[in-house]
């Protein structure tokens, strides 16, 4: 009987390589699967089946991931309002733990011997790849034939070739990877320290210019409604809100980066639905969450986008960050008021039950009743104790 | 003989009616003293001396404190990438403290029996000073009549008027508050949870249409250059940079925020310069500090930003957080690339001889001699191998 | 109708003085209430009932707040193996939390125009009864006589005897406060920087001198068991635990540490039963947990502990903490292993289906078939990448 | 011309089987260097280049590296007080770092082609080696037979033997590894989850029986004294500490930790000297720091400890944070009282002119005249205001 490998095929060069080697030279029985997290098209999923049975896979199989992945990331990097250093949203770094979990599952609804990914040596993908795997089916081999040939991408397509293959070998200037949390761009000037990427290279061009203004509403921290619209599923609310903000070109950036593997990355993005969600929501959290909420949920969650970042979304510890954050949402309900403009939004208030900024516990700057000047006198001459006894003590020690 | 108080005097409505009540009511001899943190010119300074003199004090001097005001707060506030909430730079929290610490200075050198400051018993200004004051001058009695007095705006006037002072008694729209670190803009708009000022509220309005491109010289996390003027301070670098960024009306936004009394309050601000140069460094940063490094200054900086806003500047742990920060710099040098449109910019590169991304060491997504696909292989199963071993576990208890 | 204040009385002095002032001074209608978190014996209760009913209360409450103490703050202290400055088990902090709750609970079923507490003006207490009044009963007058007053021990005493009141006069060398969560004991030697309790002073003696060991059995992170019993609440097992460990004079220390108001107090504690339990607990998580859940805990626990020492126990970001620790208890049930002797104990071992330390995940020091020295070596290479690059680039720029 | 490799060596059986393979199986010239961190003896230094020698090494070297050592890591360990997982003082983990910089330094000198150690493919060594190694001296090749031959004890033996080495090849029961600052004891019971050891196992066994005291005296953080000697390097002073605190079998227990390759391990130690000066340290600070630096330090010197143990002791991130750890230090100087106890000891008390618990500024518990009642009023209120807030628009909402 054949072995058995399911094989996470994209329908690119490296993942097409892996088809052909495995099945001829490896003689494996190839199980494809392709996980949807937002960036691709009904056509664009068909297309790469098809391409798959061509290239002699045995079974391919088509999952439909956006909405556990909402559940599983990208909801937690809403409450967490998580930016990698203050910058990125993590929308490909995100995506690979839901695409691995579910390439994972299928491994042992299948009962495969051994998993493949078409990862080079190079990146971040192929430890998050390689370390679900090895937490989740351990002891299933791990295959990662572009890798471990050191294959250039010359020797991929004279491979193919050789096998009669006929596919676009053309390379693309711009490496793109594109999801429901981001698209990301990387190639030419991302590849040095300096550079922008110009106006053409963006996926999403610039087509609305007049400003317009979008209301979100927050429901416990997720976004249940855009405007007048309400959503079964707030997947579905970010990608209707990715249709009102992405044609105004926001959201885009450069993320410099530490990879896993130690070296710096530099790669663009546009994010225009997460970043204005990302703003929206933190907006309505200063207004209704404590300071030590705030300052401690930037605490847990600039870790928990590390963590993520480095492919640990598996370590228990971010199950009880999750519930930390789950917790600290119960009071983020409201609606969040955005003027999205060319290249640029502005959150420009909100509206809540919640909002401690009520009128009737004394507004910034004017007296009220419920404390007097004489309770701040105290409370200073109180909050600065110590440090006076300290610098008394400094001084008479002169 | 008379006793002596100083007087932090700006020569508004509240510090003019503290002058009389002082020297009229009180029997004070009113030493006053306006420090600037970079808000004033040459004209406005002459115009406040010659007002003081005008309601009846005895002296009154004039600090420029702008250059010890950077040596002393913002330097760190750049080095720490400090932004409160992610979004404000903290223009009028750092510099009272500025002007609290030169007014305590003035009331050691005059030898004075009291200090007086203007502010309300509403805001957080009052703790500030208050808190300085018991520290630095512990003993010297604090004197604070709007406070104290609990007066309206009204009364305040009727009792100037009364006393034959005849000034602008009109009430602005906005109360604006200007320094080298930003300018906060507070009313109407802000006075609510939702609405966003209107641009004619601004004090910097958009004046340059045509996108331009800047570098920012940096040395050991300071700005020493602006294209290719070099500075003997960088006070002088900010001011130049806000010169050529301000125009742009970059560095809008509102912020929310905890006042130290405990109420949300919300206010506008204009920080073009600053702004940039926060932005400027952490790109630079990103590119030659460590992923630890970076990680620990951010903690660090959210604390110092949010103890610096409630007045804390004089615990002796900031002095250790200011160490920690400072040595993080030694090799925070070299350009940053920034592009100035209206109402925005952009960071497109740097260029330093500590940058991690360099070429020699391996790019992003190419292989290199440093190290293997194998070696990687062997990081991501050792790397994950607690995990795994807990899943495993966990399973097996099921 | 006469107006109606709530009064913590603990039967001495202090609040012996307040029933008097308040109903003959103020002419209010006094209820009494004493909250036990353990610390009282049923005949103890009973007397201060009668004293309570002798000074002229309108009537008289006693709470049994042992298990809700126990529910709603000393389960968490166990979760977080909180020890302020790494030594304290914040006996009374937590303590009063409870009793604070709890009268605030009875203002708002009396219906109590007034709540009166019997703190001076130089200590914790005060600012942990006010806080939690002022949040939980906001508009209701709190009065506090002896802080108000400014009395001294001879000005109370004389007062009470002018009424005609009987009772104890004397003062103690050490002022001791116990709970189930430990006993404090202040005076003489902790008044200064230097000097430990003399033996005579503890509480509790030493009466056992054969060292024993004793078995705690874990759920969750609750005590359960103790040896060969199970008990229907934990606070029974702490209190089964006390009569094991107390006999043994195990968990004295002096405590240095932060007051509210900024100056610095040393205090003797005795605690048994919380010591033991503390350190067993840790002992468990630190085979179960992984490493960043233990990191974490740790950061979260100490400032979960210092907040709460400051009254803020009511913060809601307490009880997101709590919902972190909560979840990171989800493996911690097992057996830990102590050895009690006089004067100290030692945590031997553990047993748990939970261990991680598992012998069939490889042996620390022996090779297992888990991983191999190859991938170690790997492992090694890339964990130290960046900072070789780093390293590296340092040496180039000298 | 022969190639050259430096080789670590102890004298045990894994070193002294690496120079014979090294030298007769690979052809290498093998320079053997020990580094000694205080554990071992004259006597038993000279033994071990006898034995090197006579095995066939090139040229031998001891380094005294205990002052280095202290310099380089102990010192910081003492300033941030770290004990992972609040038990262990990290003897072993930071002398490794010693050990593998002198060694690489050594490989310059040299200019030796490789670097070999004996560690196995199974604890935490080497990858500290391996670390350091690629950091300091990159290029240059690894060598570690043990690891990468897979062998067995028995292999080695009769590897040893059939060359005609005569050694003492029975194997202790317990591995022990010594030096400054702390002696660990591994095997048998340390192996499981449960079991101390018994005290036999102890290297060092209790001599004294009667209580002793002794003074600590620390400058800026550093031992400098004991009673009434002084030592010219904190290194001796610890050193003498050891000779009276020793004999009392001080500060024994068994650490459970995670290694850096992701198992739990067990392992007993004994630190007598190091405990008492880590306690007497903190004594100190809890009475000259604030209450900030004492909460910073903490978190900062938790992440330094594990960071240590983990082998990143030259991440740059490392001496930024032993920049805010030394200047932390600057008031923490002063005496410190210890009781010296079979088995135990107490802090019973300090002295020093930075000591916040200043009888100047307020006692705990007594009135004085810095501040009144009606100032601690005020505070409480203030302080507490947002959470008030909170909770009525909580129950508002309801």
């Amino acid at each position: 009987m054949m072995k058995k490998v399911v094989l996470g095929f994209s329908g690119g060069l490296d993942t097409s390589y892996c088809v052909k080697y495995l099945t001829e030279e490896k003689g494996y029985e190839v199980h494809s699967i392709i996980v949807n997290t937002g960036g691709f098209t009904k056509e664009e999923l068909e297309e790469t089946e098809k391409r798959a049975y061509k290239l002699g896979v045995k079974t391919h199989k088509t999952v439909d991931a956006v909405k556990s992945y909402y559940d599983k990331v990208i909801k937690y990097l809403i409450f967490g309002n998580v930016l990698k250093n203050n910058t990125y949203p993590l929308s490909v770094s995100a995506e690979r733990m839901s695409q691995a979990l579910a390439i994972a599952d299928y491994v042992k609804e299948v009962g495969a011997d051994a998993v493949a990914h078409g990862s080079t040596g190079a990146g971040n993908d192929q430890v998050r790849f390689d370390m679900i795997f090895h937490i989740m089916i351990p002891g299933v081999e791990i295959i990662t034939p572009i890798r471990d040939l050191k294959l250039s991408r010359e020797e991929e397509i004279s491979y193919l070739k050789s096998k009669g293959v006929q596919m676009n070998f053309d390379k693309a200037v711009y490496s793109i990877n594109k999801g429901i949390w981001g698209t990301s761009v990387g190639g030419k000037e991302t590849l040095t320290s300096n550079g922008f990427l110009p106006e053409e290279a963006w996926p999403t061009q610039l087509t609305k210019h007049d400003a317009s203004s979008v209301k979100l509403v927050f429901d416990k921290g997720e976004l249940k409604g855009v405007d007048d619209k309400t959503f079964a599923h707030p997947a579905e609310a970010i990608q209707y809100l990715q249709t009102l903000a992405g044609p105004y070109a926001i959201g885009r950036d450069i993320h410099v980066g530490d990879t896993i593997i130690g070296i710096k990355g530099r790669v663009g993005f546009e994010a225009a639905a997460p970043m204005v969600i990302l703003k929206a929501h933190h907006a309505l959290e200063k207004h209704v969450l404590t300071k030590w909420q705030l300052s401690w949920k930037d605490q847990l969650a600039q870790f928990y986008g590390n963590w993520l970042h480095e492919g640990q979304i598996l370590d228990p510890v971010m199950r009880d960050i999750e519930a930390f954050l789950e917790h600290a949402q119960q009071h983020v309900s409201g609606e969040v008021y955005v003027t999205l403009q060319p290249y640029r939004f502005q959150v420009t208030g909100i509206q809540s039950p919640y909002d401690l900024m009520s009128s009737k516990f004394g507004k910034y700057g004017e007296m009220n009743s419920g404390w007097s000047g004489e309770d701040v006198r105290g409370f200073s001459k109180i909050f600065g104790n110590q440090t006076m006894i300290w610098h008394q003590i400094s001084e008479s020690t002169k």
